[in-house]
């Protein structure tokens, strides 16, 4: 078998091993025979991306020596990017967020203004951690829509004006000297959060992000699903039979009538129409109203904006059950910064899917909040990081450079 | 690395290359060393599962001896179980059709009575091709529902009284000494369809069947998607908010309106009310309508029944392109008996897929009629059963008993 397979397959066994493992752990999770492993270790070890830790208990002969991967042989720079908002984390390679900063963006800015702004946010961070530029190994970053995966180049969008197809990797390249990875921010939410406890124990996941907009990221088999064209999980735009207009240019998209935009502009609609006292008096101070409004209103029980919220859920849930039945996962998380609106919002999504959805399907399936919330983002974009440069890592490893330091 | 792992992707490379292969072009395609895939080369001859045919062009050196795998090692038995319609064929090793047979049941008549007629219908296939019951190496049947793939066991379906959780495998055991498989039937279209030059490069692929009822089998990353309850594809019973009463006891479910059964049952109230004259004549001397009939009806352009028939086609499309923006699929295939009606439905579907899906998920997207037609069942039986009982052969080979022959 050839090189880098095998050291990837040792090192993930290690890395993804809850506590330090003996060889022979590593032989039974593997597969592979002791004499393999114990190459391979060794390589892994002068590397340092693996390192020696306590001995473990004997078994009657002499007592092992245990392995754990080093998290602290580097650290990301993970940033999440949304259309109003970004978020910038440094991480280490347990994809732990060790300090970060969230600011407001506006993303139809253009690509220009919002990466000098990331980038300045990336350099404080590092400052005031006190961590040398060269100790980033990896950049990974997440975009409001969908990325041709192998080059790095976001999709055109109509929300992104100017960020058609632009170089996102060889911008932070004149800045790091390290691997840059650029992907749809929902499959990286997807990513973080399979790393939560319960669901990296799920191989089948719906990530559902209701943001601004709406959309998913699939985990199939344990990994992140792209689909054929790289744009697979875009629900936003699935019809549902309303007649308002998107600014896709189609009409009753579901982002339209129940993405977070829709939600606020509806919002701002029941407050002008004296049909909410709370935010008509919101309105009246502020002139615009944000998701936290909404949040205030439904949680001071305002019956107009209930009804609206609930209305939002249960298309989503409509929606989601349907994909459901077609794609049965064993889990259905519930993110981005518009679900945490409330427990209302989710009620009314799991009404709606265990209206619809067939029994077998529903039977054993989860459907939660996000656990990670705002950080799913930043956390997956790492995941995605760390997990791309140690591949790359063992294929120079093979062919005998080894890069990591 | 342990052995059945290196054997099978061995074994596998030499399958999938539509060529004999050379040593050196098994190394280029794997990634093992010569040392090693000369060993694994061995063990697959002896099994005579692999054969050695002519020599291949010299480069240079000796001329390298060519493998080919051996289609001849054995026989399966393919089984498509509808519900109203058995086949059953002999296949090769290469999952190339003997022969075959079809008959019509009733699987509501139970388990007993239907896999007693498959049975006598495979010994009469035998026969007929003078085919040792000793040669036969594997039987693979697909049904029309969920199947609990591990034990083979059906889930319960109320089209199917008396199936749930059937010992089908056990019914096989007492008249064949061979492995059984036994999975949902558009899953094993959809692999069917994958043998198909075309469709054999795509690695995510929807199989929409449109029977007596609607189901789709999915083939994500080269391999059948069977989803965390074995229900993927279900998508039969999405609610398209009609106001229709399904069997399964829901309202609205797509195929209660644009199914084959939901078709002829609106087809014969065409006929009844008189807005077809074709379809009242037949109605008048048989008393009942098939599928043939409307295919007729279609093709003689009878009016009212060719709107019938492009509402269904609509109303499937409109859940293909949603179910199209979620997966991202680069083909969907339409198979099942009912899709034999024509281009019409064909081009009802399309329209309403480019109407309603992402113009970025259908870019590149392949929608056209399964190749295979009705045979897809069958052949995808064989491949599900051939790749399995491959598998099972070199684990055991592994452990040092090769069982194959």
């Amino acid at each position: 078998m050839n090189m880098p397979r095998v050291t990837t397959e040792v090192l993930q066994a290690i890395r993804r091993s809850k506590k330090p493992s003996s060889k022979a752990d590593i032989v039974r999770s593997t597969g592979f025979s002791l004499v393999t492993v114990t190459e391979h270790v060794e390589t892994l070890v002068r590397s340092n991306l693996v390192i020696e830790v306590d001995m473990g208990p004997s078994t009657g002969g002499r007592r092992p020596r245990l392995l754990s991967f080093n998290a602290e042989a580097g650290y990301i720079v993970a940033v999440d990017l949304e259309t109003t908002h970004v978020q910038v984390g440094i991480v280490d390679l347990n994809c732990s967020i060790l300090a970060s900063k969230a600011s407001d963006i506006d993303v139809a800015s253009g690509p220009k203004a919002v990466l000098e702004h990331i980038k300045e946010m990336v350099f404080c961070l590092l400052k005031e951690n006190e961590i040398e530029t060269s100790l980033i190994k990896g950049i990974g970053m997440g975009v409001p829509g969908p990325v041709e995966y192998s080059t790095g180049l976001p999709a055109s969008l109509p929300i992104m004006p100017g960020w058609d197809r632009y170089p996102i990797r060889q911008f932070f390249a004149q800045h790091f000297q390290c691997p840059c990875y650029i992907d749809n921010n929902v499959y990286t939410m997807a990513l973080g959060e399979r790393t939560v406890e319960l669901a990296s124990e799920i191989d089948n996941l719906v990530f559902l992000k209701i943001g601004n907009g709406i959309g998913a990221g699939i985990i199939c088999n344990g990994q992140i699903y792209r689909g054929s064209a790289e744009c697979a999980g875009d629900v936003g735009h699935i019809n549902i039979g309303h007649d308002v207009l998107c600014y896709c240019g189609n009409r009753g998209c579901l982002e339209a009538i129940a993405g977070g935009r829709a939600m606020v502009r509806r919002a701002e609609q029941i407050a002008r129409d004296g049909q909410s006292k709370i935010l008509a008096e919101i309105l009246l101070v502020k002139g615009k109203l944000t998701s936290g409004d909404v949040k205030r209103a439904v949680l001071e029980s305002d019956p107009v904006v209930v009804e609206m919220v609930r209305e939002c859920g249960v298309l989503i849930g409509n929606v989601l059950a349907n994909l459901i039945n077609f794609f049965n996962p064993s889990l259905v998380c519930i993110g981005g910064g518009f679900s945490q609106i409330g427990d209302l919002l989710l009620a009314s999504i799991r009404q709606a899917i265990y209206h619809r959805s067939l029994p077998l399907a529903t039977r054993n399936l989860l459907i939660q909040q996000s656990s990670l919330g705002e950080k799913a983002g930043v956390i997956g974009a790492a995941v995605l990081t760390v997990d791309e440069i140690i591949n790359d890592s063992l294929k120079k490893t093979a062919s005998g450079i080894f890069s990591f330091y």
